[in-house]
């Protein structure tokens, strides 16, 4: 008798195998102790005696001791090996009518463990860092194990110009991927943006999508999640810390005591520390004894000179804290009158965020965290992160947000959430990261679902130009996603705001109102054309939507230019819901794609901003402020020119008027001013004045959030 | 024959037991398998399939699907039901001279996995939570489980009074259990703080011990952790915004105005939320329906009418961020002209923090939080987070927080995490409910080791008045920390300060100077008398303490009356260097210990004060200011005059002078302020300005801190 025994023994109560009683093993078996491949030296040492108790002619070849490193490489040749259909096994979905509130359906439903999750999609056990029973952070060396697989197809979900309360796209992100997987037997990966936590706790609004499309559990994924966001926060708040208590440094102290403490003499050495030597080579200064420099090299190296009316850096907070909006900061007697205007804006608005969803890898991370320009010195040049010589220490508060985090859709198919950067004064999409691992787990045959913020006029345009360029990958097809009552907006309907009721034109069937705001689908169709991408139209359905309006959209979609256009019950009814629009989603990637940027880097700043204000926005022309010409200017000549462009515009409107629907046209947009990411790569010109700091309103959510202490269930949250 | 197979299949590359070959399970054997504790009900009902490939006879028995309870009853009731004695593990500690720095010893030793750790010292699969491979948090629902099993035995760690290096009092509690348990083989547990992250990138000075008593990996246990801190930040700011909003709204709306913003129509109904009907219980409104209020009834319950200048609830980052003591917030123009001046606290001293190091359950926490006092009315009277409606909110930020994170020592012994209050304006221990898991886990003849912060009459003091009345157990033995280097300095010797080289006093032999000073060591032993509980004091050795001064030292604190004084050598040796301090405090805890009080909390406050000062800090008497004293009336009246005191005085003197080393006598105790953390349950009277925000310096250690992208691998971090 031959049995191998890869045994997980604390599940029964035996911490090791001679815990197993004599009588459950009969005389003459051969039996091979394996050992669970997170034990360490010690519990397999102690592994290492299971004789007591048996018969004495049983076989007992004892593994443990080095199965350990066995187990991994015999698992990663297994692996690297294998085809990549997944062997998965979705969750059953049972969709209750009316459909209840998103905590419920959350909570009804009993995650995978995400271990059996990870395995089951070709991951690794040394490939993952668990965080509890549904979170796991995912390492990136998986990259390097599958770098010789094909990608799988890559799509995008993108929207049209949205009302205040938003279409779905997130939700038909999530139906997408659980129809493909749960009902089409298709490897397929959900990657999305983490939301702030600010939000949560003012106005309504998860971002795990909604009804029976939703990331589970809900509360795990908004709330403080794997601490990514607070690890962005800590970096952020390192930086803007680093800035003022130089700038006060430098103020109170003369060159020659600057250096000495710069360069201090430690246990009989002086030496500079390897940041040091980097900033002396970008100053010219080709010496690494600290005792040769000339007085004139010391003040080039302990002086940034910053000048304080240029610092561009701000602190954040993951709270919704509007009266930190504007502050005074300084103002203790400590920091010797050296106040100044300052902000906090909330901690997605960060530029760290930003690089966090661009980068693709440690060093890469590491080098735009040093890139990032946090003001001007006093002749006009940037001063940098790694200038002030933190980007070692901001690499260190990063390192485990950079790593992905699994989770799954209400039907078990996973999804990965990472990265949330602003999709105004930012590019508004979830990582690089994520994308590319996820593109390797799915295989040459499957696919991976991201989605851009806001309308495609911003988020698409966004994706294309800035993280498609980042990532090098080719998206396959663009899903954008339309409801009949965004349509009905854009053809003349009434106001649509948060909070108060929908008006009856909205809730009642009107196909002149839909005719007439199909104008809106049709341009942002022609938009995602300009890319060269195949595109499907998902209509969002709501129950209030009649057949000839379902109908009516289609038909004029596709009239339009969409490869398809198909109706979607998947808030109701799950991934079951979506089965059409994953069926043209597959059709639609052997379409031809001929996907192309919009944009030469190598144009001016203006000719850029000009070419999206015009081809995607519809605008006449652009103008600049003087203020705004001034910063383009200055970007030029400080040699970042070369950066793609980040519009921070409304997302109300094609144009820069909110209330302006439809297709706007002969319009002039106006760039009020122009800032620049130089860490996460872009330019950003600012239409209008932007918020970075939302507001708590008089009846916040967290009225009705609370805590069971018995049962330790979240309530209310949704 | 008869196998029972519970499985880790993936540990192999096997996915699931239909991928077990046919040929490993001959004809004839009966196989029943079982689950792996972390499946899901999916994987369970995909494990049910294992008949392909059997031959005919075999009998397969699919205990899958009902296996995970039964696993986990049987599990519990086998752990109940069995001796505490661990089935422990300890990891070989080679140590090397000269020591090496922290991160390299850290480095050269390879962990446990924390779930192998887990097991030994008794803990069950489902009352554990992973972070990682090093990393996990324990849920309380252990304390249930264990109730009825008896303590281990509970030992403090507090010091002399200090030079401002610290005389290793987290070193020789990390040495203490390593000799404990890695040596003598008993139980034991070490209970310590978690560091804020921000002096790790300004002063250097880690807090997880140092040489080889050490809690690893040390990168870990100094950055994030598993987000405490951070969720401690997110709901300390969270209500930081809504006092803030809250005012705003008040000066803003009209009483109906606020009153239809707070109790909205909501799909046609309008009502009160479960916080909002306490708040008009509290009131003395007994009303139930939104419709029926009076117009008086209105007023009351939707203003709160917080007086700005009373406001006391600081915002706080984790960041050594000095720009932020003073500053003025509220100065953007959409917050109409209400600026007013406040402050950050570095998130470690929020009151968030002083309620988790003392709560003692989840509904406990809940009550505390809801109890803080942020401001007063303008009448006068209390308003509180529950006024706010955001006691819910916070307890659902800080549901994770409230369980204590797993690590280990060097040698591989377990080793809690959690919470690290101020040691001024808080009590400045790690967690009752670590400490109350540690004892129960530990069992009878087991130890658990915490520490106190500071020296013995402020750590000390507040650990045995404050923290021990909040948890109601009893300690059983004290270890006094002292060492040479600060017997001396209390002697006469030269001034002690960070950074600069010591004088020669402290590194040549100088037995006059210790035997002077050790009337501060004598004075700490009396002051731990006052509570009735043995002394064992152990000298931290350094490498420049003279056989003569350790014999001297271990002398006089024995005729001091210590139960025992023995020099201890776990830095440069590890646990086999504390065997000797180990021994004596065995020994020692059954000695008789008749532990009390020091005072009534019946006492007026001033009282209590007084008898702090003069009984342990040796006082001739105290003297309020005027705003002192009014304060203490005002909490008197408010009904607040029954709290324990947390005094927040220096560290460096027992005095409130730190340049009065020895033992000071003759001194007027000044209070300056008295103020109140109400949902922690403290009165904190301030002797003389505290810094509740470091700085950065001139040279932060992030200079030195590096990630290489390659290896992962943290550099310079201490």
């Amino acid at each position: 008798m031959l049995v191998f025994l890869f045994c997980f023994w604390g599940c029964f109560g035996l911490a090791k195998p001679d815990d197993v009683p004599a009588s459950w093993i009969k005389p003459g078996a051969t039996v091979i102790y394996g050992a669970h491949g997170l034990l360490s030296v010690n519990e397999q040492q102690q592994k290492n005696k299971p004789e007591e108790g048996l018969q004495q002619n049983d076989k007992i070849i004892c593994l443990a001791g080095v199965a350990n490193n066995m187990v991994k490489n015999t698992e990663r040749w297994i692996h690297s090996q294998r085809h990549r259909k997944w062997d998965f096994h979705s969750l059953k979905l049972q969709p209750l009518s009316p459909v209840p509130s998103d905590i419920e359906i959350s909570r009804a439903q009993c995650p995978k463990a995400v271990d059996v999750l990870a395995k089951e999609i070709g991951l690794l056990t040394d490939e993952i860092e668990i965080y509890g029973q549904t979170k796991a952070k995912v390492r990136l060396s998986l990259l390097e194990r599958l770098k010789d697989q094909p990608d799988g197809k890559y799509v995008l979900v993108a929207g049209i110009t949205p009302t205040p309360l938003g279409e779905g796209k997130s939700t038909v992100t999530v139906g997408l991927v659980q129809a493909l997987t749960a009902h089409l037997n298709i490897n397929s990966f959900a990657c999305l943006r983490q939301p702030s936590q600010g939000p949560t706790f003012g106005v309504k609004g998860g971002a795990a999508g909604g009804g029976y499309a939703q990331v589970i559990p809900m509360e795990e994924f908004n709330l403080h999640l794997t601490g990514d966001i607070h690890a962005i926060t800590a970096a952020n708040n390192l930086l803007a810390a680093a800035i003022d208590a130089r700038i006060l440094h430098e103020n109170t102290q003369s060159d020659k005591s600057l250096y000495n403490r710069l360069v201090p003499v430690v246990n009989g050495v002086r030496g500079f520390s390897p940041i040091q030597l980097a900033r002396l080579r970008r100053l010219g200064i080709n010496k690494t004894d600290p005792g040769t420099l000339t007085e004139e090299e010391i003040s080039k190296f302990a002086r940034l000179d910053i000048d304080p009316s240029t610092i561009t850096w701000q602190r954040v907070v993951d709270t919704n804290d509007r009266f930190l909006r504007k502050i005074t900061v300084g103002q203790a007697a400590t920091e010797k009158g050296f106040a100044r205007q300052a902000q906090f804006d909330i901690a997605v608005a960060s530029e760290i965020m930003a690089i966090l969803a661009l980068t693709t890898s440690l060093q890469d991370m590491k080098e735009r965290l040093g890139r990032v320009v946090v003001a001007n010195d006093k002749k006009g040049e940037p001063v940098t992160a790694e200038d002030l010589g933190v980007t070692g220490a901001l690499a260190v508060l990063m390192k485990d947000a950079i790593k992905p985090t699994l989770m799954q859709t209400l039907e078990g198919t996973p999804v990965f959430v990472h990265a949330g950067p602003f999709a105004n004064i930012a590019h508004g999409s979830s990582s690089v990261l994520a994308d590319k691992i996820a593109l390797k787990l799915v295989g040459e045959k499957g696919f991976v679902v991201t989605e851009a913020g806001f309308g495609a006029d911003i988020g698409m345009e966004k994706f294309f130009n800035i993280k498609c360029r980042a990532s090098g990958l080719v998206p396959s097809v663009v899903v954008l996603v339309a409801t009949v009552r965004a349509l009905k907006m854009h053809g003349g309907g009434p106001n649509v705001t948060a909070g108060a009721p929908l008006k009856k034109e909205y809730t009642e069937e009107n196909l002149q109102l839909v005719a007439d705001g199909c104008c809106n689908l049709q341009k942002q169709i022609q938009i995602t054309q300009l890319f060269g991408v195949p595109v499907v139209v998902a209509l969002n359905v709501f129950k209030t939507d009649s057949p000839a309006e379902i109908d009516l959209v289609c038909k004029i979609a596709k009239e339009s230019g969409a490869f398809d256009a198909v109706p979607c019950n998947h808030w109701s009814a799950g991934g079951r819901g979506a089965i059409k629009l994953a069926q043209a989603v597959e059709k639609a990637v052997n379409q031809k794609n001929n996907f192309k940027y919009l944009y030469n880097l190598e144009l001016p700043i203006v000719e850029k901003i000009r070419t999206i204000a015009q081809k995607v926005y519809g605008a006449q022309d652009i103008e600049l402020s003087p203020a705004a010409q001034s910063q383009v200017d200055r970007y030029t000549q400080q040699g970042f020119g070369n950066l793609p462009i980040c519009m921070a515009k409304t997302h109300l409107s094609l144009s820069h008027q909110p209330e302006r629907k439809g297709v706007p046209t002969g319009f002039i947009l106006p760039i009020s001013d122009v800032r620049a990411s130089i860490g996460a790569g872009f330019i950003y010109p600012l239409v209008g004045t932007m918020s970075t700091m939302p507001g708590l309103p008089t009846r916040s959510c967290f009225y009705d959030i609370d805590l069971d202490p018995v049962t330790e269930e979240v309530k209310g949250l949704f």
